[in-house]
């Protein structure tokens, strides 16, 4: 086996366990029995576990980050409403194809540590500032009309985390499934919605897109 | 000491760690070492930790569920929008109050585990009816349009819980401070300002609250 192959088989091993059992209840142990391969590989690869954990963390947003980044620098020439939509369907693709990572990652920064503390400072600082971009061009044009910002993008944030840090709340209280292909298609056109009905000036633009 | 004490001091000590440590990461050696007591305590009042993690759990969502079936059974003369406020406050302000058990509890229910699945079958089916109920009577009177409720009441979950889930994440990117008392007061308005643009029929009635 390749060391990508390994590692991957590892980090999947790994947050499996980690979203029944915790992280701290989860040993090394039997990461390497789930994962199939030998114990020392995970501190050789890893560095132990806490690097391992480390290590997701820090791919997991520093991938979230790019995808935001990207889909707001290729949208850059269209309108604000536009720019938003795109960002949050990588988003959302983004962490439905990375499901169970999503999961761990979401419900470890809600852990008052130093890693928390890295993440938020390097990786959530730079989401707000992508989000605060693109709804600032909005303002600017006159395409969207002002607004408490911060609270919009905490509530967006919310939409956009929700489906993947409880995904056994929304299946089992709204029978909604957060992996089925039919979900982000449902779920981001009703975040459309709310954001339209939170900003667009011009609600015909709106009406039309519904209807077309 | 008495119990009533007692056991409140292993709790407070308990939350106080998994918060910092997660809840696997903590022995009850370090309970019993912060709460000042003797560790066998800890199995004669709660049974171990495993004990302790439900009695936090359940004592948290049977308190949550309680003021939800108050704050909605005080109000049912009252119109389905000053209903609704109502709940949502005294859900917000029960959360203030308890923000450290609050960060606890929501973080461990994004874990697959049977007590999380016994949550959610007991507690949060019944914050989901209440939610629904409230929003039928709006829908019945004339008082709501009608509109997608799962998705209205998934989105009004996350409102409610990111600020006691996530005290870092808006402390630190927004620099709002969920403990402090003018917190709900700006946040509830802006949640009851979102509900109105989202469900008012009668805007004219949001515009007279809003200036009077």
């Amino acid at each position: 086996m390749n060391e990508q192959v390994t590692k991957q088989m590892i980090s999947q091993a790994a947050v499996s366990l980690f979203n029944t059992k915790g992280f701290s209840g989860t040993s090394v142990r039997e990461i390497s029995k789930k994962a199939n391969v030998n114990v020392s590989l995970i501190s050789y690869y890893f560095n132990g576990k806490q690097g391992l954990l480390e290590h997701l963390m820090e791919s997991f947003f520093e991938a979230y980050v790019r995808i935001l980044e990207n889909a707001y620098e290729l949208s850059e020439t269209l309108s604000a409403r536009k720019s938003i939509q795109n960002m949050m369907l990588d988003l959302l693709y983004f962490q439905q194809e990375n499901s169970r990572l999503a999961r761990f990652v979401h419900r470890e920064t809600t852990i008052d540590s130093t890693l928390t503390r890295e993440i938020m400072a390097i990786y959530l600082r730079r989401e707000k500032f992508y989000w605060q971009k693109v709804f600032e061009k909005g303002f600017h044009t006159g395409e969207f009309k002002k607004s408490d910002l911060d609270l919009t993008i905490i509530q967006l944030k919310g939409m956009l985390t929700m489906p993947f840090s409880n995904p056994q709340y929304v299946e089992e209280i709204f029978h909604l499934s957060p992996s089925e292909p039919y979900f982000i298609k449902k779920y981001s056109m009703y975040v459309i919605r709310w954001l339209d009905e939170r900003f667009l000036i011009n609600r015909e633009q709106e009406r039309k897109v519904e209807v077309g």
